[in-house]
């Protein structure tokens, strides 16, 4: 997780920086990439002073990270820390990944996202470190769900829902970082309907 | 496909250059990333002169291409252009994915490859030109040997193939690129079970 170096005073300027610098943090990587992008750089598009972010944070790394975190709880708005449970296993799965198709659509992620993906893909510290925080927590909300259905007989018992979500997590990761095939509701629909039934005929 | 500017002749010498050209190619754009990869620098590191390599391509991409289709040829060895049918689906596929995880886990092919996916991930000409040329032409081995399944009876009728693949091959890229989790033969195996017959009881 990031390490904020100090509470953030609540004061209403001391909010608007840290968005500004939310901003420019995600903006800059998106245009120049994480490797050329600086913590000098940021706070020069936040009109803010180096001093200010090193104040609250240790790195760039740490910068984004937050920055990142912010992006998905506003897209998230006031969804709880859970995926829905109305009993319908393939309903609630197919909800979930197309709100993520709609977000991994969106432009205002598009750019930020794929230069943070990228930088993980070659530097295993920056990945490791974006995928704890930010993928994993994710991911465990699927298993959570998972485990509910296999305690309601829903999915077989000898399933591990750790390796059972990736059938339909990472073919629409895949397909959004590769390009290898485009992204829609009736994709990850059908993605939830051949992970839950199988290929092989029942 | 690579556009390969001129027949290349036979000689033993242009043999040597070309497998040169390769080998720097693939060891510079894992050290210095596809952005920071230059036909200079190819040219310098094999101890040929710049003209060598644009008498047989285009581009920077066309040599790293070439070079790793070289590279998975080499790998591949005297495999056949198909995915083996035996009659038993799910061995067939589960042979086929451990060879796969022994490639990536090989250290020939890590950097190199890490260095191109990267810049497929914010390179949309680089990301589509690899995958055309690199990865769809191996998924499409999976589509052939799904569809004789399907006409054999052992895939559902209404499996779209192109799609079906992706229950086991993107997990495991998605491992490999985002480092999410361990790859390993028990874990592709697993992959294919579950895809074949559902998390759902049957």
């Amino acid at each position: 997780m990031a390490t904020r170096k100090s509470t953030p005073d609540t004061s209403r300027r001391s909010e608007r920086s840290r968005r500004a610098i939310y901003d420019a943090a995600l903006a800059l990587v998106a245009e120049v990439g994480y490797p050329k992008t600086t913590v000098e750089g940021i706070a020069a598009r936040a009109g803010v002073g180096k001093q200010t972010i090193y104040r609250w944070w240790s790195s760039k790394a740490d910068v984004l990270l937050e920055a990142f975190l912010d992006l998905t709880d506003q897209a998230a708005g006031q969804e709880p820390p859970a995926l829905p449970d109305t009993g319908d296993l393939a309903a609630d799965l197919k909800a979930v990944l197309r709100a993520t198709v709609d977000e991994l659509l969106d432009p205002r992620f598009e750019a930020p996202s794929r230069a943070l993906a990228a930088e993980g893909v070659v530097n295993e510290e920056v990945g490791r470190q974006f995928v704890a925080a930010l993928l994993e927590p994710q991911l465990q909300l699927y298993v959570d769900r998972l485990r509910a259905a296999r305690s309601a007989g829903q999915v077989r018992p000898e399933v591990d829902p750790r390796i059972a979500l990736e059938l339909f997590v990472s073919p629409l990761a895949q397909r959004w970082l590769q390009r290898t095939g485009p992204i829609s509701h009736a994709y990850t629909d059908t993605l939830v309907d051949y992970a839950l039934y199988g290929l092989a005929p029942r």
